[in-house]
């Protein structure tokens, strides 16, 4: 049987394992962490730190192909087991690019994607000048290892920029700085992109975020076609232009006159794609299986003609396990996921709903109904 | 996090441990059988027999609730585990029921459920008395371990009887015999009832056998509205009137006047019932988990107006690694499912292949397309 090898054991690669297994692919993960989410799906967990080359080696010589389920692997790691020759996608060459977001920003522009106006800053100063010209307010950001908001500070105007620069521990080479994009919409594309070029692109996503924490996805995005075609267009051209291979998710921002701009790429399977499990043809899980393996792609055909995703997020610290299990499971429709991780933190993604319905509102209201019944250490 | 215990580790457990883990239940099988389908999918696996008392209390003290995968496991295992004061379902006294089809045939009769006659039959003198009766051709069938057509043999009449008798090694007790149905179609019902007795049929399939094992299911079966109310209604009693807790499947025989008859009760999640991976709002699968675990049970209904399943048999003696998953990953709509088995061998079932469709014609194309690219040690 194939076997493929994931770098991390937390939901994407439990997810991705339990697509991989109706296709006969076996799954090896190297997680240290112990009970994380993947370990129990998976055919053999390597307890070994993702920066050891002894484990990796162990990896690489146990699988056709290794993959990640997040982007913050040291790119020693990824080259070392390239230089094994053993497939890795995407490729070292990918995430490194995608790994410092001003880098990732200044590949996009250059392919004439649509970006915001940005600009590496080393100095308070430089940030200033920035915001003088571009107008307040802007959006300083880490160039590496930032998510979920954390690593982002909007500064409002000049008087708040040392004092945000400072919060960020701005250092040399550390930040960037952009433009601050008044969007009327977040939306977001799956793209999975396979080893010969061959790519397809996701329905659009409206994500729906809350102190930069997506809290809803609704597919399809409900605004005119004209921007649904200009951002699937965008979102292939962007997963191109990098070199992606696997399932990408693509970012973007939708500006009031109709713009599109990218905000940035994920090098991997994405909490906006979740939807597809019970919502595509073909996931966008089962197809970033596909993809790394170079088999062909799946339909990434909507089953119904909307769906509505809402993330179940910790509302405390306490135990993983959910507290109404059994009322989420009576509402009709609603497909559950509960990751199992070990202990919950506020606002940790902790599990999703999806839910399928004739329009968006419907499915929504389904997904928000069982997904106000569970609580991970809180509410009740 | 729950945990359910499964007696066995092939196809059905890997299923049923696929379906498990986004509810964020952790499944822990007893199976002695390295490499088999389900061991690459569960938390844990218990390397130890099934009658096995150290293994079954081993079992037992890590799970919450325990299942089974196939119906021939020793009655004494199952009470033994129920002493231990641990949920199993279904129970053993369902099973101990179900095991003696002759007994299993009694019980459905008594409580009006429309059979085909039968008998015990103790002698040859007994078959030629029954055929005598009843009319030539008979059913002769061993009470015990019959699956898949093995422990059958169709008495053409009086001459072939000894003959037929000596096959099956009759001998005290292990032999009935039916009356022989020249059904039109064999229609079969997936049925999930819960520890409360809250039953839930799924659509109504119509089977497609060959040499005795299941080639395809097709779905809705394509048989007058009367017909599929009479098949549902008749297969909730069924399930009911041997108390069973999980999903079961209802074989039925449609005789030409519109008579439809039970076939046999599969206590279990039945190869008839995994159209409803892709094909249902909630699979047979998640449905057996959350029914024995107590949760409430989900929408049995079709998520598109038709679905078929194809079986992808062994061609011959071999690896269970499927030749040509490329080619018929290509076929758009075909979701391809390969067990994992380690050895094809002639007839053996190494995975299926489901297809939705607007009708039952286009599922069965798409279904069929694919599976003839799929080959088990043989064909190419």
């Amino acid at each position: 049987m194939p076997r493929l090898g994931i770098i991390g054991g937390g939901q994407l690669a439990k997810m991705t394992a339990l697509a991989a297994a109706p296709l006969g692919v076996e799954v090896v993960v190297l997680e240290k962490v112990p009970n994380s989410p993947a370990l129990g799906v998976v055919a053999e967990v390597l307890d070994g730190n993702w920066d050891d080359s002894v484990w990796l080696r162990n990896l690489a010589g146990k699988v056709d192909c290794v993959t990640i389920e997040n982007e913050f692997v040291d790119i020693l790691s990824l080259e070392y087991i390239e230089e094994l020759g053993v497939e890795l996608h995407p490729g070292s060459a990918c995430l490194r690019l995608i790994q410092d977001k001003f880098e990732q920003k200044r590949s996009l522009q250059r392919q004439g994607l649509p970006v915001a106006a940005f600009a590496a800053v080393e100095s308070v100063g430089e940030l200033m000048e920035f915001g003088a010209a571009q107008g307040w307010p802007v959006v300083l950001k880490r160039r590496r290892n930032a998510y979920d908001g954390k690593g982002n500070r909007t500064v409002s105007g000049p008087g708040e920029a040392q004092k945000e620069w400072d919060s960020l521990h701005g250092g040399r080479g550390s930040l960037y700085v952009e433009q601050f994009c008044p969007f009327t919409k977040e939306l977001a594309v799956i793209v999975t992109r396979g080893r010969d070029g061959e790519a397809l692109s996701y329905p659009v996503a409206e994500s729906v975020q809350q102190a930069h924490v997506c809290r809803q996805v609704i597919v399809p995005a409900r605004v005119p076609t004209a921007i649904i075609r200009a951002a699937e267009r965008i979102a292939l051209k962007a997963v191109g232009s990098v070199g992606g291979v696997g399932s990408f998710g693509v970012e973007l921002f939708l500006l009031k006159e109709g713009t599109v701009l990218v905000n940035e790429l994920a090098p991997r399977v994405h909490n906006s794609g979740h939807y597809s499990i019970e919502g595509c043809v073909c996931s966008q899980f089962e197809n970033h299986v596909r993809a790394v393996l170079g088999l062909p792609l799946g339909s990434t055909a909507l089953r119904s003609p909307a769906v509505a995703m809402v993330n179940l997020l910790g509302e405390g610290r306490g135990t993983g396990k959910p507290q109404g299990l059994a009322e989420a499971l009576a509402v009709s429709g609603a497909h559950v996921h509960v990751y199992g991780k070990r202990l919950s933190g506020p606002s940790r993604k902790m599990g999703h709903v999806t839910a399928l319905g004739v329009n968006q509102e419907e499915a929504l209201l389904t997904a928000t109904r069982a997904a106000a019944l569970l609580h991970f250490a809180g509410g009740v």
